[in-house]
């Protein structure tokens, strides 16, 4: 069987204040090619097809399209899960009817929990469509309070598979997680924590031919071959400069045998840092592509009159522009310290600000008004 | 053929900082029990699904559900338009799909017009789906800039239909517009008035042998008995008090042969407006529901501590309290005066307002700062 995996559109996303929509179309213009030319026997979409529960219209508008044109034009069976982005209530809409043409949008985990099973000559593969569900959701659903960190809602999800299928049979897990060990980048929202960590042990999946996971933008595998990230289909940040956007076509013959294969994507306008000092810069001759969507680190150290302005000239889609020599304190973070700043909790980054801002530590009484702040924030957001 | 005709359904309405959305899954039900009694051969929807462009998640739950139903274990075909308050790009998602389903949820306009023909024993019927548009958008499809109003755009898709259809078989026209004699209440908001009026003229659809309206909250027949409003599903405001809500079961025997029956609809909590003095009405008998939606009159004249408190505990949902020897000049306009009112266009609103509190003209500048600030809220509301 050939499945096409994709994952993380997030159509709607803004980047510095530029809506990625006509660059997502595009994008997926070439999506489409690919999955004409190689006529998987189902694509899976693994979450975070939005940015945000309420997406502008014409982000409504693409998936839309997107997704009937796969559909009714290209008659490919449709595989596609929420994740942490998505509202679960909004893309429901329909969903019950689009099953009877094969898109299958799963938005919630109930207890009628079933997978899609698919035919070919090889006898069947049972999709398990896994939406991005809080842990205390799953806690519900079985009726088990003990479960309070991701890593025991998917043991238990597991557990409840391997009992009631046959395991010897082909079985794909299509989910939007964080599987420990994946690499991060700037551009991923973090999970909840409530169980302490957001992380899922990969060795959870040994049962499973396939492992089709969304939520991490960069692609790659986890411990084998078979447990992946498909990656975005666009860089988001800068952070993602180095990435190598692609899908993945996978081609499972049996149970234990399945070929992996990466089909670039590429983009209209690709994600760049430049740097360099501003006559060499106005020479056009910095970037890969003038239209690029670039970060420029001007390096010179006197006034420039409207910098930006004039640079815009020669390459119109400068997203930021940073005077390194004037932001010394700035200029030298590396993408570890902001990593490392970017794993704290909302509540440790804001105390961290506090501290710098007042230097003086924040004190407990504000620090637990902020922390019910930030948890009511959390559940608001869910709720979306 | 037996046609069931609904419109204006509202979902996601608040009257008084009150969400309907319970009230209107109650009344769906029972829509639902009607339509599995009758067993139409279609159902009609003509407008307003939602109140807004972005309706809270609970009426798009409630939407998903009813529709559904309504295909997967009713097996009735459905045809649904957009009214004024619904978003027609957020609406047409999946729109292509549902169509293989039976499901037609025109939002838009196009060239390629063609409407939904469903065949009985005797013959064909033409379902003309014509959701609301502005008259501009009818000018850029027929390119023809002479569009200006309602009216002219309503008499070019007429033109149009006449020219291509046979208009000796029989032809429903499905539309959400003001038809001129219509009688209005407080809770439609105007359409746009661009060409000067925002009606349309019942003698156009002289060719139909039925027309299927939305907009109008009242159940209402305009000209001749086949040119019919079938109302809201619920009372929306205390001007809609006297009305008594209906669906319209439709059967169409030849192309001038219909029969018509209005089906009613009875809420869970009316809307009633009662009046008295405090003490009469703490005996708890001044409604005909303690649980209906009250606005009361106090009669009184004195001070009450908390009335609106004591009263909510014999009468749980009240929605306004007046007292109404307290406020002369208030309590003294009438539904007529504020119909007159409500006929203003906004400008003139405005300026009527300006002048109430200033005691002075609005000058011109102002005026036209008034004038573009309208037009930009109005495309952008239309935009959503």
């Amino acid at each position: 069987m050939k499945i096409l995996h994709t994952a993380d559109w997030h159509l709607g996303k803004i980047v510095n204040n530029i809506y990625m929509t006509e660059d997502q179309a595009y994008i997926l213009e070439q999506f489409m090619s690919i999955v004409k030319k190689e006529q998987p026997d189902v694509v899976i979409i693994a979450g975070d097809l939005y940015d945000r529960s309420i997406p502008p219209k014409q982000a409504v508008e693409l998936l839309n399209q997107t997704l009937t044109k796969l559909i009714n034009e290209i008659n490919v069976p449709v595989l596609a899960i929420t994740g942490n982005h998505d509202s679960p209530d909004r893309l429901d809409f329909g969903a019950k009817l689009f099953r009877r043409q094969n898109l299958y949008l799963e938005t919630k985990l109930t207890k009628e929990y079933e997978p899609i099973t698919i035919h070919d000559q090889w006898g069947p593969v049972h999709f398990h469509l896994i939406p991005y569900v809080e842990p205390a959701e799953v806690a519900y659903i079985f009726e088990d309070d003990s479960i309070k960190s991701h890593q025991q809602a998917t043991e238990k999800l597991i557990e409840h598979i391997e009992k009631h299928y046959d395991m010897s049979e082909r079985h794909v897990w299509v989910g939007h997680s964080f599987i420990a060990g994946g690499m991060e980048s700037e551009s991923e929202e973090r999970l909840s924590m409530v169980g302490g960590t957001p992380y899922v042990d990969a060795s959870l999946f040994d049962q499973f031919s396939y492992v089709a996971l969304g939520h991490l933008h960069q692609a790659q595998q986890i411990l084998r071959e078979t447990v992946r990230y498909s990656g975005s289909i666009l860089k988001y940040s800068f952070s993602e400069v180095n990435h190598h956007k692609s899908v993945t076509l996978i081609d499972l013959e049996n149970k234990d045998e399945c070929s992996v294969e990466k089909i670039p994507l590429v983009p209209r306008r690709d994600f760049e840092i430049v740097e360099g000092y501003f006559s060499e810069l106005m020479e056009g001759e910095a970037a890969n592509h003038r239209e690029n969507y670039l970060h420029v680190r001007l390096l010179d150290e006197g006034t420039i009159l409207d910098p930006m302005g004039k640079l815009r000239k020669v390459y119109p889609n400068i997203l930021h522009l940073e005077r390194a020599a004037l932001s010394p304190h700035r200029q030298q973070e590396s993408l570890e310290e902001l990593k490392a700043r970017q794993k704290l909790e909302p509540l440790d980054l804001f105390s961290a600000f506090y501290q710098e801002i007042k230097q003086d530590e924040l004190p407990d009484k504000r620090k637990s008004m902020i922390e019910s702040a930030i948890e009511d924030l959390r559940l608001k957001e869910r709720g979306k």
